[in-house]
């Protein structure tokens, strides 16, 4: 063993190292910046979030014209920026109120993420840069020092699809610890999203955290997966040749087939690999957009399979003249599942939402056969900001 | 249930739904674009892969004065795009040798990810976007359909530390359909990194699914940490007031508080939770750069740990004249490691890593007491490229 002179003196050096290869670290990357930090003026930071919730933006552009910031908060599309004697390009907005934004540089004619932010969120095809406001409204959305779910990403056979497809399971705090079963939440992401959405721009795992250190929502295993029939996995991650829309067929999104594979492939998966309570009163669906398609899909062709729904950011959609042509059979199927019972069916829109007629119209089809329900109007559209809320109040409702 | 005429009108509907919703979603999006899709004469592609596996990169930046590709392959730095009429910057490398490459843009003077390409992978506090160029060299690293492990993003304990603190842990194919037992590869970053870096820029999920695939690999656990001890997980993902390194006090890098955890807190939590081998013949170790030290102390020190160990980019470090500083007692502990019995002792280190000469110095200190090893010379330097490797061909010699 080591002698305590020789330990000392191992601290001293390596603490030297360190400090010396702080720097030669940085030589030493992959992609190394354009400038060397050495030789920056300044280290500038962006974005800093100031005690009164103002927050500014920075990013060095000494040869460029223009530099315009947007962002998802009200008011933050096309904020122009102004520049220093040392081509630091700056503008301080806000307050702005707790939320989890997503935002964006225009250098000139060229959208690109803060260069000083490490932190992204990708939305389909596209990212932006992270931005947590703090405070009561974003305060759900925050890493807290509280317990921790586990987070699995799970590769899946789904014979139905003829795929290996991949979804996140979210077990709660405790799981791992313990021999109890936890009843089981299903949920969907929408169109251009893939099963990364609700563990980033959802984040459904720092929701679940926090409402279950709160007492708020009970431990519940969350089960994410994508809802693509498709796909394999998100962008990247998925297999090399995915299937493409028109090689797919009847497995297109319209299909069915993803609702088919749920129930075939997906539930028998969780239920055999985890430690579920496997009936109807410990299931609850949810999605949003083309996921609350699936989830009305799923809810009234298997009336059965869950006591808790929820339905965001959509509902009876009419995309022409022959209104009720998506749901012809809505009327039975309704009753069909007042008659097998429910614990809650939960509707979630904005006011702004480009849907927002056709969840208006699921809750006058519901109306007409008395049907029980949650209707959540709020404000805003059709946004991951509205999601994440809706998550947020849905959580609370479950398995009680 | 629903008829079948219902049926396919219910399929003709939602897919005229989601033709539509294409266009709307986009709209309804938290940060859209500069410019909508509709409204671009055409849609542009970047990175192009060609089958010669020349590459394209394109960006939209029609009122910028140049436009620059930073690539980590060799000649990547600073290459000069060119402008068509319609602002669109083009310029075609290569053919690039197969491998998972980084890259920016300098558009102007900053420095920004490719806007077209949804996938980045994160060093530290920088981003950049990637490129996996197909091939031979590159085949490992690939998600290939071939049966996946599960990554899950474990939060536990660390009493040592006084933290929870993040880990990934990957399963290997069938760890969930099975009641074996497997041996566990406990894997370490370098300075500067977290414990994202061997699931993201090190590609290990990949490289052990493939080699597993091939028979080329043992199904094994693979556990990867945050070895820095200050921190409780990966930057936007720990606690929000992290403990500085002056707060810290002895729980700096040096301070070999990070080895204390992982014999206390994380070994014993991986024995407990997951189904191990827990002995001395089916545990390994392995790091880079900084986790090369840590391999280096936890092996020197608690000899009988493990029977395989690797020593990535690092070795017997000379900061001075006082070259043996850092281990006053390595005779010693190379004797006391010797004599324990070990399996494999594997050294990986490049002709230009800046860390050459103390690998070269490691390899005499052993070589002076007949202690067996495998010393691995690669070209290059201190490079994600070359840690690819050598967890490519360490992971072939563990638990045979």
């Amino acid at each position: 063993m080591m002698s305590k002179s020789g330990s000392s003196l191992l601290r001293t050096a390596i603490g030297s190292f360190f400090l010396l290869t702080g720097f030669l670290y940085v030589t030493a990357q992959e992609t190394p910046p354009a400038l060397p930090p050495m030789t920056r003026p300044a280290r500038i930071v962006s974005p800093e979030i100031h005690p009164d919730n103002t927050v500014t933006f920075r990013v060095s552009a000494s040869k460029s014209d223009t530099v315009r910031v947007n962002g998802d908060w009200e008011g933050g599309r096309g904020i122009t920026m102004t520049q220093d004697t040392a081509g630091i390009w700056s503008v301080t907005v806000g307050p702005l109120e707790p939320e989890f934004y997503g935002y964006v540089f225009i250098v000139d004619s060229v959208q690109v993420l803060d260069p000083l932010n490490p932190l992204i969120k990708r939305d389909g095809t596209r990212n932006a840069s992270q931005l947590l406001v703090p405070g009561e409204g974003s305060d759900l959305y925050a890493v807290k020092d509280v317990p921790h779910g586990i987070l699995s990403k799970v590769w899946y056979p789904s014979p139905t699809l003829n795929l290996i497809r991949r979804m996140y399971v979210y077990t709660p705090p405790g799981y791992e610890n313990s021999a109890d079963r936890y009843p089981v939440f299903y949920l969907l992401h929408g169109g251009g999203g893939d099963e990364d959405a609700w563990t980033t721009l959802g984040r459904a795992p720092h929701i679940l955290d926090n409402l279950i250190a709160q007492g708020k929502a009970k431990p519940m295993i969350v089960v994410m997966t994508n809802g693509n029939p498709t796909q394999t996995a998100a962008p990247g991650e998925g297999s090399p040749n995915p299937i493409s829309m028109e090689q797919a067929g009847s497995a297109d999104m319209g299909s069915g087939k993803f609702e088919e594979s749920l129930m075939k492939d997906v539930v028998p998966y969780i239920d055999s690999h985890y430690r579920t309570i496997a009936n109807k009163e410990n299931r609850a669906l949810a999605g949003l957009s083309m996921g609350g398609i699936q989830t009305m899909n799923i809810s009234f062709n298997h009336p059965d399979f869950c006591d808790y729904i929820g339905v965001m950011s959509m509902g009876l959609v009419n995309m022409g003249p022959e209104r009720t042509a998506l749901y012809p059979d809505v009327d039975n199927q309704i009753e069909a599942l007042k008659k097998s019972g429910y614990k809650l069916y939960w509707i979630g829109c904005g006011v702004d939402d480009f849907l927002y007629q056709s969840a208006k119209d699921l809750v006058t089809a519901l109306d007409k056969h008395q049907f029980k329900y949650i209707y959540r109007e709020s404000t805003g559209g059709h946004t991951w900001a509205n999601w994440r809320i809706y998550l947020s109040e849905l959580a609370t409702l479950l398995f009680k």
